[in-house]
C-alpha cells in the first residue's frame, strides 16, 4: 500500500496495538512511539506492546505507551518488523496482523496490508510520512522519529544514509527535535568501563598478514578490571574491522565458565559467514560468529590458518 | 552581503585566489575547492593559494585547483577563516582581502566584503548557495562540500548540526555525492597509527573530581611508538568529554621542541575560553586551548587547581 493509503486506513479504524522486534532497537521503538502519539493526537486508542528485551537507553520512549494487560485491540500493526520470527516474545499468541510498516526488502508479507519501502534508511522515515498525513507532528514524536532515522544510520554514517534520511532529519529538527541532546547521549558519549576495556582492546590488538586481519581479544580480566557491562561492549566487535586496510576483524570474546565466543567482521568480498561456519557457527556476508570450548589463545592460531587460507584463494 | 550580492560580485568579476586557512580542515578545504571548481566552471580563472599545513587527508581535493607560482591573482577571498591571524603562513604578504565567506561568529570584518552567517554550522553551506546561483553544482563540487559539511559537524553529531546542516546535505547527495564513501573514509575508518594512540590515551587518562574532569597526555614517545601524524590525532582533544558524567576534557600534547599545547573541551556552564585565559590562552566556551613552555607533568596540578575552583563555583 501507499503512504496515503496507508494514513487512510489508520484514519479509518480505531485501537490500535503496536508491535515492536526482537532486540529492539532505535528504529523500532521510536517508530512505534510515534506512530501511537500520533494515533492518539488524533483521537484514537493506540498502545504498545510491551517487549520484555526493551533496555534502558529506549525504555523510557516507549513506557508512556505500553498497553495496559486489559487492552483488547482492535487493529495489530508491526513497525520495522520483517518477518514473524522478528516478533518479540510477548506477541507469540498474537495470529493475524493487520498492517506491517517496515523498510526491510526481506519483509515476508506477512499481515494483511504492508506498506514498505526498502529504499528508507529507517522504518522511522516511513512513519514519519505516514503520521504527516494524519495532523500535527509534535516535538515528542519527532523526538522518537529522530532516534529511529539517527540510530539505524549510525548518525548518518553508514552506507544506508541517503538523501531521503537527511531530508527526514532536517525536517524533524524544524520540527524542534532535540537533535544536539539526542546526539550527545546516543553517538558521542561513552561510559568510563567502555573507554576503559577499549584502551585494553586496542593495546592488545594483533595483525596479521601486513594488516588485513586484525584480531582483538576480551579477557574476564579485561571485563573485570574495566568494570565492564553488556552494554558497555555493545557493537564492540565492530572495532577491528574499522581500522584501515582491515579486511576482517576478529573478536574473541573469553567466557566466564570457559571456552570463548567469536565475532567476525569482514568487507566485501571476504566472507564472516564462511570463516565462522569452518568453527559451526554462522552469520551474514559481512558479520557473523561461533562460540568455542576453546581457549582464546589456543584458537587464535586456527583462525589465522583459515583466514591465510581465504586471502590465498 | 547576502549570498545574492555574494554571487553578483564574483560574477561581475574574474581572476579569483582563494585563501584556505592556518591548519586546515575540510570546511576550510571543501568550501575553497567547491568555490574554486564553480568559478571555472562559469568560465572564470580560480585557483586555491597553496596552504603549507594541508595534511594528506585533504590534499586531493584541493591540489588540482592549487595556483601555480605565476598567478597575478586579481581578487583574493579567504574561506571559512575568522581573522587574518588564521591566515596560513603562504598568505603572509597579502594586504587586502577583497572578499571574506565565513560562518564564524567572531569574523572580524578585515575583508572589504564580508558574507558572513553564524547560524550556519559549515561555511560550505554558504558556499553551496552562493555556486548554486552561479551555475549547475557538479558532482565533484557536491563531494567538496559534504566534506565541508560533515567534518565541521562531526558527521551531524555535534551540537551545531541543525535543519540547514541536514537539508543541505539531502540536497549535496541528491546531486550525487558518494556520502557513504566520504563516510566510510572520513568517520568510519581508523588508521593503526589512530587505534594505537588513542589505546595509549586511555591507558593513561585520568580522571579527577570524582570524573567531573578528565586529563589525557599524548607525550612525544606515544607519538613515535604509535607512528601517528597530525591527520591521525585530528580533533583527539574531544574524546576525554565525550566521556560520561565528564564536564571538563583537557588533552596536553607535549611538543617536539618541548613545552605543551592544551587543549580543553568543556560541557554547557563551564567556559574553557575561562580555563585557557589563566594560561594565557583563550578560544570559546565549548572549545579553547593555550601553549606553556611547561612539560605536561608540572602543568598538570595547576590546570587541576584552576578546575577545582570552577568546580567549586
Amino acid at each position: 500500500m501507499t503512504v496515503n493509503e496507508c494514513a487512510e486506513w489508520l484514519r479509518a479504524r480505531d485501537n490500535f496495538l503496536i508491535i515492536t522486534h526482537r532486540r529492539p532497537d532505535g528504529d523500532t521503538i521510536g517508530s512505534a512511539a510515534a506512530l501511537a502519539g500520533a494515533l492518539r493526537a488524533a483521537g484514537k486508542m493506540a498502545h504498545a506492546l510491551r517487549n520484555g528485551e526493551t533496555t534502558a537507553r529506549y525504555l523510557p520512549l516507549i513506557e508512556p505507551f505500553h498497553a495496559p494487560d486489559s487492552f483488547e485491540p482492535g487493529h495489530i500493526i508491526a513497525v520495522d518488523t520483517a518477518s514473524r520470527e522478528m516478533f518479540p516474545g510477548a506477541a507469540s499468541g498474537i495470529e493475524r496482523v493487520d498492517l506491517s510498516i517496515d523498510h526491510h526488502p526481506s519483509n515476508t508479507l506477512y499481515a494483511e496490508e504492508t506498506l514498505c519501502d526498502p529504499s528508507r534508511a529507517s522504518c522511522g522515515e516511513l512513519v514519519f510520512d505516514v503520521i504527516s498525513r494524519l495532523g500535527e507532528v509534535s516535538r515528542d514524536m519527532a523526538e522518537a522519529l529522530y532516534i529511529a532515522v539517527s540510530t539505524d544510520t549510525g548518525c548518518f554514517s553508514y552506507d544506508n544514509t541517503n538523501a531521503g534520511a537527511f531530508l527526514a532529519a532536517s525536517r524533524l529538527a524544524e520540527l524542534g527535535a532535540d537533535t544536539a541532546g539526542i546526539n550527545k547521549r546516543f553517538f558521542r558519549s561513552r561510559s568510563r568501563s567502555r573507554v576503559a576495556i577499549e584502551g585494553f582492546i586496542y593495546s592488545g590488538l594483533e595483525f596479521l598478514f601486513g594488516g588485513k586481519a586484525a584480531v582483538a581479544v576480551i579477557t574476564n580480566e579485561m571485563m573485570k578490571r574495566s568494570g565492564a557491562d553488556e552494554d558497555d561492549i555493545e557493537n564492540i566487535a565492530a572495532l577491528p574491522v574499522s581500522i584501515e586496510g582491515v579486511l576482517a576483524g576478529v573478536t574473541i570474546r573469553e567466557m566466564k565458565g570457559g571456552g570463548c565466543k567469536v565475532s567476525v567482521r569482514s568487507s566485501p568480498g571476504l566472507s564472516s559467514n564462511e570463516i565462522c561456519a569452518r568453527f559451526g557457527g554462522g552469520g551474514h556476508a559481512a558479520a557473523a560468529g561461533f562460540t568455542s570450548d576453546e581457549a582464546p589463545e589456543s584458537l587464535k592460531p586456527k583462525i589465522a590458518a583459515v583466514l591465510k587460507e581465504l586471502f590465498e584463494r
